[in-house]
């Protein structure tokens, strides 16, 4: 019962628009030959294939969930999710931002993040099966050995294989150094491991005849702690020289979770029993290895709630033009029915606009990121390769967080327009809701982004990278301060961007006599510079939308534009005032209070 | 595997300490009786049955629901709720604050309100069973004739018979003018009634030998829209003159509808075809007589909201305790341990005195609100009775409204707490999220309530009640006003009272010349007026607790509510300034917005 129809035009707009990137790749050896049209084509047949072949798996798939057969630890997702696989295998879309060298399409990054967002909004827990081999895919590619390339590589890029991440254990998530799976070095230079891990998302399915396990544990003489982690590469079958099949690796899927939500997909707890496996970068290195894959994640997990809070927009405006329940406050709107449409008052419109709202801001941070890792990775010059890295490392964090806790509060917001439909689960926006709140935990839960931004990004260095960010800020209140026209959107950004200034250097301030100031302010802090960031680009795709209109262009998509970014600064920007405030409330409140907590 | 401890000292503290309720029911003849043991020792019960019988039901209850037999009709709620209302039953639970002369016990209603605070932390979707049975004795109590009230009230009290009301149809649920269901009237006196009902709470189930429907229809010449709905009573199986059951009424349950969350209550399709009832109270006047129930029922879901949020936080504050991850970044707490406990990080506490200050300012209101109920309906004093009845008015759309988005915002942070643990079914942190979800839904959206607040309550009458409410801050300013101890609790409520009447009264002339102005401004002000009433009541919290501990008391429960007042002033209460801007920047922003949400 539910909508989706791909977003090609805002897609359009933020690539070709508001950021060039057929310009900008033209300074990319390995992209100078991308056009617009062909990526325009490109995404034009990745929204048929989600909307055409995943969307209609979404609901079902929830209401089936997955199944473990205990005797074999073989795990069948719900109907249709293998069919759908192979077609996307079919269709080479697992290859798209491949490097060639590998059998990739080598299309730069923002394709792919295209791609993405639109797997997500038609369905979250098919899309982590394989949007988890592709983050196992960038850490082979950063950290594996020319054998191990040579004999995984090709699998995962083409989809014959699929990839998973093996971190957690019951006993630590977040706190990686207390993990204790053991890998014991074998004479042929192979490792046994031994240990339990949970959580393991994607780690066991029928779609494909091997699955390629990433596992993090420790070496026998490893210190102890973060640095004492070692990344191994396990296969389910083990792999013989020559690419064929050996026999089966004693890593095993004992039981499946019980989840609020995405339930098409299969969260494994995973015995590890005698697994043969091989070393994947350095020995006691293998938290940074893990790294590269989790940045990879973090920003993919921001593009999981970029489109769940995109699909439950489509889905709250459709039913709030055709719902018909009480009058218009301001007089009847549809005098000829029995009511008017709910979308008539004020609240209602709220709702909506704050999931448009969050859903476009998403969309040009995650389009804005991906292009500065093709940046980063592909740029002739490299003082922009350096600098590209370095912003999208503070971005991260705040894609991360950011985008899926509006993400809570758009699907909420849309859910909540259907009224007591919203809550009954045909209508699928319920759903939304309970895939989306995944993403405010795993991947490092929001709290411990807000400290990786503030504690290690931002006073970490400085401020040396936000004042890169801000720069950038700083560039465009320069460019346009004096238009009139666009005072509306510089006048809040600029204003907050001074204000950001000073708030950091005090809270650096008191966080040097008092490191609990930095952990109580980092989550309000993170929301602040979320907000500077969406304004500055809400800013910017007004500042096109401006121009286009004065140049005669009559698309209503411009007004539209024009009329979410007014939005955005009036009714969802100004929680930046009450943010700080809290922020400056300081750490005593919070820590003087045992009693209260007794 | 979740625990649940009934809060009986903070309820003691409120009740005895704060509002003094002993005293106040000394003006009330019919329990100026009622002494602090006997209070104390009902909600010691009452503790252990929520405690004891329905919390073990509440995960199972979950994962079961309830199950329909499409061909007798009959529904069948999760293993051991039956047996756990015959205990209800037996324990006298229905009559607790009935009147006698029905077989009531005739108990104030602010010990139901902590009765039913505990049964719903201990599992909310059995407590709607008999939550909707005392609905529907209101409802007739207030509006029923003699014949009615002698067939349906003695069983409605005792629990033999439960109660649902019929309001919802396919198209309409806010908008109940719209309704279709009709009443034919008979020779007999009695009535024919005819349609289609949805999403009926506790709308079938094999507790109880009969149901006792209240359904809203129309009759054959009645009026359009809603002054043309009566209110009818139609039991599931019709009573004969002596009290003994009839033949089977055709009202029947032919559908139950599968929801984000309270799995086992059992919220029915309801098709009525030619059902016998007879009409309660006057002919067009249902809705009126209906919102006796409505009302009673808007103040039990913000009271559900708080059982949920109190039962998360026991839960998180338990867990925070129990999980060891990561070290305190102001240095190590537990270093005999691998990890310190998460208890430590600032971000952990937040979200715990989150949950903590809303549990404990929504039991204050809560208290506060059916005290106000009890003074209402049995003050000797007639203005007393008239002022407390028009306060309660004005606080019910905040009590429903704010303690359910507060609940939303305090269950998902105890959620938070747990990690990725938080997301799996059987810790039962994301069934509270779940089961909380639907209070801001029915019984009229919290969209509708912040409209009946400012459109009705408040402009509709000129601020006067309002003014009464700030009258009692005024009195709290005057007396404690130059207490610098109390500085830090009265400064904020007199400056947000201030601003308050000025907001109203800008708000008011706006709206007054476009209405739309109204509807865009209600969410926030809601939460504004919220902020001001918990902070009202922080304030006298917090006035009891300084006196306390300056008069030697040494009970840490004191310091305790003193941390968790300044917790709420510092963190939570700030976010007023905020909704006041939001709020002041109007309609046009949404309305001007076809190209937006074309």
């Amino acid at each position: 019962m539910p909508i989706y129809t791909p977003p090609l035009r805002d897609m359009q707009f933020v690539m070709h628009e508001v950021f060039k990137v057929t310009d900008e790749f033209k300074a990319m050896p390995a992209h100078a030959e991308v056009d617009a049209d062909t990526l325009n084509a490109v995404l034009e047949e990745a929204g048929k294939f989600a909307a055409g072949v995943t969307f209609p798996l979404n609901i079902s798939g929830d209401t089936e969930g997955c199944k473990l057969d205990t005797a074999t630890h073989e795990v069948t997702p719900p109907k249709g999710f293998k069919e759908a696989y192979q077609q996307f295998v079919e269709g080479g879309w697992p290859a798209l931002s491949c490097l060639p060298e590998f059998g990739g399409q080598g299309l730069p990054h923002t394709v792919n993040q295209c791609l993405y967002e639109m797997l997500n909004s038609a369905n979250q827990a098919w899309t982590m099966y394989p949007g988890l081999s592709h983050g196992a895919y960038e850490a082979l590619v950063a950290h594996g050995t020319d054998e191990q390339k040579k004999l995984y590589l090709p699998k995962l890029v083409s989809g014959e294989w699929t990839g998973t991440m093996c971190l957690t254990e019951p006993h630590c998530g977040t706190d990686l150094g207390l993990l204790r799976t053991k890998a014991e070095p074998q004479a042929d230079g192979s490792y046994k491991l031994t240990g339990n891990k949970i959580f393991i998302s994607a780690g066991e399915h029928d779609f494909t005849e091997n699955i390629v396990h990433l596992v993090l544990a420790r070496l026998p003489d490893a210190p102890k702690g973060s640095k004492g982690i070692s990344l191994f590469v396990v296969p389910k079958f083990k792999v013989n020289a020559d690419g064929s099949l050996g026999e089966r690796n004693p890593i095993f899927c004992t039981g499946l979770e019980h989840k609020m939500g995405i339930h098409g997909n299969a969260t494994a707890q995973i015995a590890i029993d005698g697994a043969t496996g091989t070393l994947v970068g350095e020995p006691n290195k293998g938290l940074a290895a893990m790294f590269v894959m989790m940045n990879a994640a973090r920003l993919g997990v921001g593009n999981q709630s970029l489109g769940l809070t995109e699909v439950a927009f489509q889905n709250a405006l459709a039913y709030a033009k055709d719902r018909l329940q009480m009058r218009s406050l301001s007089g009847k709107k549809a005098p000829d029915k029995e009511a008017d449409p709910i979308i008539v008052h004020p609240d209602v419109r709220k709702m909506l606009l704050t999931a448009k709202a969050y859903a476009e801001g998403a969309r040009a941070l995650q389009i804005f990121c991906t292009l500065l890792l093709d940046k980063a990775q592909h740029h002739t010059d490299e003082k922009v390769r350096k600098d590209s890295d370095e912003l999208v490392a503070l971005l991260t964090p705040i894609v991360k967080a950011f985008i899926t806790d509006n993400g809570h509060v758009a699907t909420n917001a849309c859910m909540q327009v259907f009224g007591g439909h919203g809550y009954i689960k045909e209508w699928g926006m319920e759903q939304f809701v309970r895939d989306n709140r995944i993403n405010m935990i795993y991947e490092g839960t929001n709290t411990i982004q807000s400290l990786d931004l503030l504690g290690r990004k931002v006073l970490g260095n400085n401020g040396a990278t936000l004042k890169k960010f801000g720069k950038l800020v700083g560039q465009l209140v320069a460019e346009e301060g004096v238009n009139e026209k666009m005072a509306e959107f510089i006048n809040p950004i600029a204003y907050l961007g001074d204000q950001m200034t000073k708030f950091t250097t005090e809270i650096g301030f008191r966080g040097f006599q008092n490191p609990d100031e930095v952990g109580a302010a980092a989550v309000d802090y993170l929301r602040v510079a979320g907000h500077l960031v969406f304004g500055y680009l809400f800013a910017r795709m007004a500042q096109v939308a401006l121009r286009e209109i004065a140049a005669g262009n009559t698309d209503p998509f411009y007004q539209g534009k024009l009329q979410t970014a007014r939005f955005y600064f009036a009714k969802l920007f100004p929680e930046t005032a009450t943010l700080m405030r809290t922020a400056r409330a300081g750490s005593k409140v919070l820590m003087d209070t045992d009693a209260a907590l007794a």
